[in-house]
């Protein structure tokens, strides 16, 4: 078997790449270990920047998002009891859009079925080779026989935990990593959000967050210890906490019903450089990592495979190599830009181990500079809404 | 022998808050330990805000500053091994003065002298009383005897060790600390400074600093471990180490001489709150101490001088205690604006001894995009030109 492209994992990046490669006319078979319902089932992130959007819109998989997302211009800093709005589209003339990562990963599905883009589902053992090579293949099991695919380039959008980069020899990669001491003990309620937009909060006792998937769906999280166990967490327990950490006016209104998805999950920043090896190119978490404060994650997902489609147009269409040669160092700009920003954001918003009353009066000191200063808070929301490709 | 206020501390703060009482016509004393050229023999900072340049205006005592010092539009970050202008007056349309403190202080004592302001040097265990009471007052030791000196206010411009804080009972004080695991090795030099604008280094070996006193005369600085001896340090040690830290179009030009101070100086941010209590009033470096970087400490002595005069005129003349009460939190939200700056720039600027790659590459993606983003240098400049009063 034979492909153009080759996309290993049928998460949000690879669909999104290999939608718009067909769009191109440009050949591409995706394959994942998983199947499509458990690629479905995953909760994950949803505050979409607007190039994130109009990558979707450019796939021609943007329909739903607009009849069913939720335009954001703004979002709240609370912190000392009260919360300061961030205007994001009076400050940058751009808004978010408040879209389940869920959605956007079926909305791309369904767009690839209906143009007859090639998945192949529950693909094991997926190992490519050759890639620093002239015939880059992978090989890969199903029904108990094992598959070969030839291809022109590989690209892995196979997250953190995936096999292409860990395909790369070790000493060709250089890693950066910083692992925070903190979790986020996260729900998912249907119940209508606390606000209408985001809430952001510092507090002396830990971050909170307050999200949601929908007008009716709401994500909350509470920073946590990475040692406590969900089974300790009641729902009681977790609204306790979570409107401790409120300014009053949200907390006395907060609504709540029983949680259906509860989950700790850790923070990390992590960097691997570079994102191309020969034939095979590293693309959103496969590559990079962000703690979720922020909301960078899929975002910059998206603007990774917006060069590497680029790359490859370029090279399909004028046969230039010039746009996936520059390709790793394009994306790794804008990725450090969002590692940058994720980790500040984490970092002036949650409590650590070692943080004393300095730094807790200096997080405070940042928050009231940021809600302040037109400077100041116009750097953070054009940061939020995402920097320029 | 009775005065309104007595001024404890005849440096920069003392003098200037001295000569405003002085010029609205309330009579003040100065007392100091030392005599005034040990005073004048102290080596400090020197870039004033627009603001503070303004109060030594309007105290009388600037001609020398505008005839002599040095008016800056813009400084540079190097990292990277290159240098970004952060243009100061584009920005903000503000500017810095680049004056040492050695002068300014010269200049007020000479106005003092000049308009018969009274000051007692080598007043030795000064010790204010009763500053909670009706009948605060002072005492002192001068040639042999015990002084008395009453008053109605007491204005503790006597810096971190002075008596003024320590009178203050321990339970009625509430302080923050950070103490920075890394000191700062200074020279200065009479040679022409290697730019005529300040530049701040981020470098993976430590942070350095070009600054100047004046066209001829060098002020430059390396980061260094606290435990090194300035005898280990030569002149050549010392300058290999700074051009290393340097952009190579910097180190190239680095004019060298025999320096004639060589110190190295720690480095800490502290704030003590409030900074008043009853008759007693905290100003500058007596409350508040920030790491040099930003070069605000002086700075925000002036801005608490501002405060303390406008409610002690305000007292005078229009028999309202408004500004008096409003001291402390008015200087305080100033104090935190600049404590969390400098902390930030310390922050970004050095090597810690638990920095990591991934730090480094953080604090190079936080210089990347301040000198990248006009919103971001804009925060950058205001703070550095000084937030308004």
């Amino acid at each position: 078997m034979r492909t153009k492209v080759a996309i290993i994992g049928s998460g949000p990046s690879g669909l999104l790449l290999g939608q718009l490669l067909t769009n191109a006319g440009i050949d591409n078979i995706i394959l994942d270990r998983a199947g499509k319902d458990y690629i479905l089932s995953r909760v994950r992130a949803g505050v979409l920047e607007e190039g994130t959007a109009g990558m979707l819109d450019f796939a021609g998989a943007g329909a739903r998002m607009h009849a069913e997302g939720l335009p954001h211009d703004g979002f709240s800093l609370a912190f000392k009891g009260r919360d300061h709005r961030i205007d994001l589209f009076g400050l940058t003339g751009k808004r978010v859009m408040v879209y389940g990562q869920t959605e956007l990963t079926y909305d791309l599905m369904d767009k690839r079925e209906a143009t007859g883009g090639k998945t192949i589902f529950d693909a094991l053992n997926i190992t490519p080779y050759d890639f620093s090579g002239d015939s880059p293949y992978l090989t890969y099991e199903k029904d108990g026989l094992t598959h070969r695919l030839d291809c022109d380039f590989i690209a892995g959008c196979d997250g953190y935990h995936g096999i292409s980069r860990r395909s790369v020899p070790q000493q060709a990669l250089k890693t950066f990593e910083r692992v925070y001491p903190f979790g986020w003990l996260g729900i998912l309620v249907d119940v209508p959000p606390v606000s209408h937009e985001l809430i952001y909060a510092n507090h002396p006792r830990g971050f909170a967050l307050c999200s949601m998937r929908s007008e009716t769906r709401s994500r909350y999280y509470i920073q946590c210890d990475l040692a406590e166990k969900i089974n300790d967490w009641s729902d009681e327990r977790f609204y306790d906490e979570l409107r401790r950490r409120l300014p009053r006016n949200h907390a006395e209104v907060l609504v709540v019903g029983p949680s259906f998805e509860k989950s700790i999950a850790p923070l990390r920043s992590f960097v691997a450089e570079p994102m191309r090896f020969g034939a095979l190119f590293l693309v959103g978490d496969a590559a990079h990592i962000v703690p979720p404060t922020g909301a960078k994650g899929l975002n910059l997902a998206a603007s990774d495979v917006h060069y590497l489609f680029s790359g490859l147009a370029e090279h399909y269409t004028e046969h230039s190599s010039a746009g996936l040669d520059a390709y790793s160092s394009r994306a790794l700009k804008r990725v450090w830009s969002a590692v940058r920003f994720s980790w500040s954001m984490t970092t002036m918003m949650h409590r650590f181990p070692d943080s004393g009353e300095f730094d807790q009066k200096i997080q405070e000191a940042e928050l009231d500079y940021l809600v302040g200063s037109v400077a100041a808070s116009s750097a953070l929301a054009e940061n939020y809404v995402g920097l320029p490709y």
